[in-house]
């Protein structure tokens, strides 16, 4: 059962050769979620073998061009590609005003819909749901309505072990209770622990994308203890004022929200162009936030 | 005096992780003329270490995706690199009525102007002219108003040897006719031809860009005898069925309009994604017209 982030885009707005701008794809079990949609994205997606079909879900976090300029060449390869299932996109209002002409010239009668899903970015909201996942809005800091998206893998039922049912002759109603995570009384009144009766396959994986925003302080809290934060840190210390003019993030800022919000892993992303090489970056977050790794075009993070 | 062809993209609509969609940068002795803007463009430019400051005229042929859709970044692009001088795109109507309010959303305030230049892709017509480079439309025959362009370098006025003005003893006015091209006439009669005044420093250079279409039966008698003909080859003969439905041209259209037009060199490119390596197009074309090269992402031609 897969919960895997590849990221296929950590570059900031101006566009560098090594890496393409936002884009990351989560696949929760075989199911495939998309989070911002910048130019050449099909490319990557190509590049890294990630199938269109499967991608049903598009997460976009505002409206800036790097992170949307890939959209329309996304509805256009669905269509060429022979896409009949519709394709959801989960954005501030404006997308639709904006985009929706300009898919209409270039992408003329489809064969499946683009559902809109309006989200407001200043809100905490439950935006998708279904049995596996459900996506929180994250309102972020940012110079436009911007939000991250936090995606929050449901348990699974646990299985029963074969070898407890016999012991203590559990009925169907004794296996829906102890599914349900309820303990099993014996007859004689003795207490069996839950957790001996049944096997865990694994504890629900959650994994945050914030991006673009300064410092978020209400951003913690909602983030707390999760196994994956990918936060932008667009600059070094060595810009703090750009920083601030341009409402994004430094290392520090990033070190402070993983801190804050006690999450397992950090990954730094969406680097300025300045930053040829972005180990400088990494090594100024792990002062504030050791188990940090850097975004990388092309990496996939198994969690 | 460069004159050189530098190819950006060379695959047709849907994407590949091998090559990026059509455009070619033309530097005309250090100006540069943008043709076509397929996604990923700027990504293009960046990687081959291309200038964004000196393109100052973008020509489109015609409002496909994979033709376009590099636009909107290149915009938000000059505008972030802080520039101040106006950007030239010529293009159907339909391109300034589509894309303005999508510029105007994401790239706003700018310190340029976007100016339009309508051109009507049916027609053969002068659309761009300087001191040194015409641009001419070259009406194709494609699924949507497709147009070439033919870039036509202008003759530079030759240089006088000094050691005849000296030995002829030209005035201020002989120079002038010679610098026109007239021969010299001495007070004795003695006819002395321009070529021995002067020295030619090079021979105009010629070089069209013909993408999308199907064979175009008008086309060879406009680009008669010029130096490099790039002619889409979207398909090669196993797929000549889908290139008649598709309006684009086979291996074998290809290598016939150059024959026909008798130009010296022909590239192809625009190619399939099924075509993982195109050289088989290449051998094919090479049975109509030898003289011919494989468009290749990076590639540039001097001419």
């Amino acid at each position: 059962m897969n919960f895997d982030i590849t990221v296929l885009g950590s570059n900031s707005a101006l566009p560098t050769a090594q890496r393409f701008s936002s884009c990351h794809i989560l696949n929760v079990r075989n199911k495939l979620f998309m989070v911002d949609c910048g130019e050449g994205t099909q490319i990557q997606l190509r590049k890294y073998k990630i199938s269109f079909a499967k991608i049903n879900h598009i997460f976009i976090s505002h409206l800036h061009g790097d992170h949307v300029f890939g959209l329309p060449g996304m509805i256009s390869s669905f269509d060429l590609l022979g896409r009949d299932h519709d394709v959801h996109i989960y954005a501030h209002a404006d997308l639709k005003r904006i985009m929706d002409p300009y898919f209409a010239f270039f992408a003329r009668q489809l064969n499946f819909k683009i559902v809109y899903h309006d989200i407001n970015p200043s809100k905490h909201a439950l935006v998708y749901n279904d049995r596996s996942l459900e996506v929180w809005t994250l309102p972020l800091n940012h110079s436009t309505p911007t939000c991250g998206f936090l995606f929050k893998e449901k348990p699974v039922s646990p299985n029963i072990r074969r070898d407890m049912v016999d012991f203590y002759k559990l009925g169907i109603k004794d296996i829906k209770l102890v599914k349900e995570g309820k303990d099993f009384v014996t007859p004689d009144g003795e207490i069996v622990a839950n957790s001996r009766l049944t096997t865990q396959l694994h504890v629900p994986r959650s994994y945050a994308y914030c991006s673009d925003t300064a410092y978020a302080p209400l951003l913690p809290q909602l983030i707390k203890g999760i196994d994956l934060l990918y936060h932008e840190a667009t600059f070094g210390l060595d810009l703090e004022k750009r920083a601030v003019q341009t409402k994004h993030s430094t290392t520090a800022d990033a070190a402070r929200v993983a801190t804050e919000a006690g999450v397992k892993q950090l990954m730094i992303g969406h680097f300025s162009a300045r930053y040829n090489k972005p180990e400088t970056l990494l090594i100024e977050t792990k002062q504030g936030f050791e188990n940090t790794i850097l975004a990388e075009d092309g990496l996939t993070l198994k969690l």
